[in-house]
């Protein structure tokens, strides 16, 4: 993702928003995915680190070399591991359709929340194949904005939230490539692809949940692009207003908030694929 | 649900599609329902026995009492159970809101694709919550129309799904009742409430749900409200035809097919709730 094609931006309190994120979802999204000591691991995309910090604990004796093409993203990524005290992150600045390692460098890859930016999602993982050795497997996770349902419905809620899909897909890039990952992995080539979803579900039983994912992950989110949304796409500052109160009216008592994350991972199998070019 | 409301209608063909549904999701609805031996459970609803026969097989030892407003449905579902060689059933005739049992005679209570059928869920459950025992549980389990979600993305097929919700609307019920599980049992009086959401997730990987999920169970259902469908809402028979064939276009090798069911529980406590004259 380049610099001005992140629809998020890059404030402190979309970074702020990024590390919660990352916090809430950690067990859910990461706990199961653990490489072998001594394993190389390239994390594709890794932005302001916020899934870094996550991997490099969780595989403390793992090489991890992480790569974004946004320099400022790097350096706060670098913060974060050196304050965290985590010495087996090696940071390098890179495009993903052209990044500087010969093929068959990595044991494993590891790319998350960046194909939804990409307007080309299925090259940049054909681009990434070959960077594997044989068997070495990729691990894609991504989010859906279409697998948010809630309650109490709410037309104005669904509006906004349609409203940064539009501002995402005008951008390039796909708010809804969660459930095509199945699909992605198996075009770019690689094998014994396996999709399993993650569902955050937030009632009142759960306020971590509440606070953690619908107020400052989903909402915030939403909320972020509020500017740009009353720019560029068909919604009034009133209806706008009223969809982003809605989507907090469902974190009260009666409030319930479900959304889907898709965790996919595939091998670099012996077979060429139909991007066996790559 | 009474005869005529019921909005799948009393075919043969729908009997045996609640049959292929309750074989398929078996092991992701029911597996966890597991009732200590001697209890007395009630079935609220039963409809033609698709859940019975599983509810009986998985509790060999559990004494079930199963109750619905229909005779037909009853008589199918007595065939089921004894086809099934199982004898840990009793039948009765009976209104969800009336039924002829004393409080406190049930140590448990099952619920299961009922309440969506209801104009009025919540004093259905406020109705069932004192035939409990004290301590004594309730399950109740729904799915959610507005949950399912695919690639090919088509918005022919939503339009058929949405059809489908209205019909179901128009006949009393709500088809998206499985998000709102946690605070209808919470305003029905219950304690411990708990929401379990259970996504089925196919892809080309899993053919056996692509087969009996997708194709046997969700279009099927959305198919088998055709007539209505062009009579009542507002469809020509050109789109409807596109949905359903959208719908079956996500049976393909790159489709994919998202939906979740809910599965909640809670206690009939000590403490009154809100509903506390029921």
């Amino acid at each position: 993702m380049s610099r001005k094609k992140y629809v998020h931006g890059y404030t402190d309190r979309e970074s702020e928003r990024l590390t919660d994120q990352a916090q809430t979802l950690t067990a859910l999204l990461h706990d199961d995915t653990q490489y072998p000591a001594g394993s190389s691991v390239l994390e594709a995309g890794c932005g302001v680190g916020a899934q870094t910090v996550i991997l490099a604990k969780n595989n403390p004796r793992a090489y991890i070399t992480s790569v974004d093409i946004s320099v400022d993203s790097l350096l706060r990524a670098e913060g974060i591991i050196r304050e965290a005290g985590l010495a087996n992150v090696t940071f390098c600045q890179g495009d993903i359709f052209q990044l500087p390692f010969g093929h068959g460098t990595f044991d494993h890859i590891f790319v998350c929340f960046v194909l939804e930016h990409l307007a080309e999602p299925q090259r940049a993982l054909e681009r990434l194949r070959p960077l594997l050795k044989k068997g070495g497997t990729i691990t894609v996770i991504e989010g859906d904005h279409g697998s948010a349902f809630f309650h109490p419905q709410s037309r104005f809620a669904q509006k906004s939230i349609d409203c940064l899909v539009r501002l995402q897909r005008d951008m390039g890039g796909n708010a809804l490539i969660g459930r095509e990952l199945y699909p992605l992995l198996k075009a770019a080539g690689f094998g014994d692809v396996h999709v399993s979803p993650r569902m955050v579900y937030a009632d009142a039983s759960r306020p971590d949940l509440v606070e953690g994912f619908i107020i400052q992950t989903f909402t915030a989110m939403v909320e972020g692009v509020g500017d740009a949304a009353r720019d560029k796409c068909v919604i009034s500052t009133e209806d706008w207003e009223r969809g982003i109160r809605d989507l907090y009216r469902t974190c009260r008592e009666d409030g319930v908030f479900c959304y889907t994350f898709f965790k996919a991972t595939g091998t670099r199998t012996g077979t060429p694929g139909k991007s066996s070019r790559a």
